[in-house]
């Protein structure tokens, strides 16, 4: 992995590949839902219902599993309250998605400049 | 579209739905293999064989079709060059591919934290 990083010098591309570390993290991106669902916890914590309203489209069964999958990698963590009558369960993003704003952040610049049309691009 | 945009104010996620411009952006990251030929392709214009080069593991099917995609959203231009022998097609980014690059470039720097891994996340 060092002589990688070094090979690829940060350049997000190599002419014969890509930095491994930046192919992961597009590969994760690449999951349809999942940049959306980051988003909207990034906001504020919120239960299953809560982020299935904001991430318009998805499925529950959907959303489930990518929370779990989420949960995995360490960018969301599931808080239990178990004081509350319902017991109230919440999700939200970690330290690990926090990073990911400038990511986001230069993504909706972007957008406002080049995707003008909304949902038809 | 405008009424949309003010309501939510330039933040990437309001709590009842998403800014629609950044919704459209994040489902044509969330293509599979569409970040990493663009990143392949803003460092260097290249024939099809280069770029399925540089973008491991994807299929020549999904390139070509992944390519007519980008074609046709205008982030990606394709050149041919009769004058050659054989002629000569390259497909190079455009400047809308080119605005990206903070993007990725925030993408990379998280990467290098985060996902030091590689394919297992």
């Amino acid at each position: 992995m060092a002589q990688a990083k070094q090979e690829h010098q940060h350049d997000h591309a190599a002419s014969a590949g890509m930095c491994p570390h930046y192919e992961a993290a597009m590969e994760l991106l690449a999951r349809r839902w999942t940049g959306l669902i980051l988003t909207s916890l990034m906001r504020t914590p919120a239960r299953f219902s809560e982020i299935s309203t904001a991430v318009d489209g998805i499925s529950d069964r959907m959303l489930s599993q990518r929370l779990v999958e989420l949960e995995e990698i360490g960018m969301v963590e599931r808080k239990v309250d178990v004081k509350q009558r319902p017991v109230l369960v919440e999700y939200a993003s970690t330290q690990m998605a926090h990073e990911l704003s400038p990511v986001f952040d230069a993504l909706q610049n972007w957008a406002e400049k080049w995707m003008p049309g909304g949902s038809d691009a």
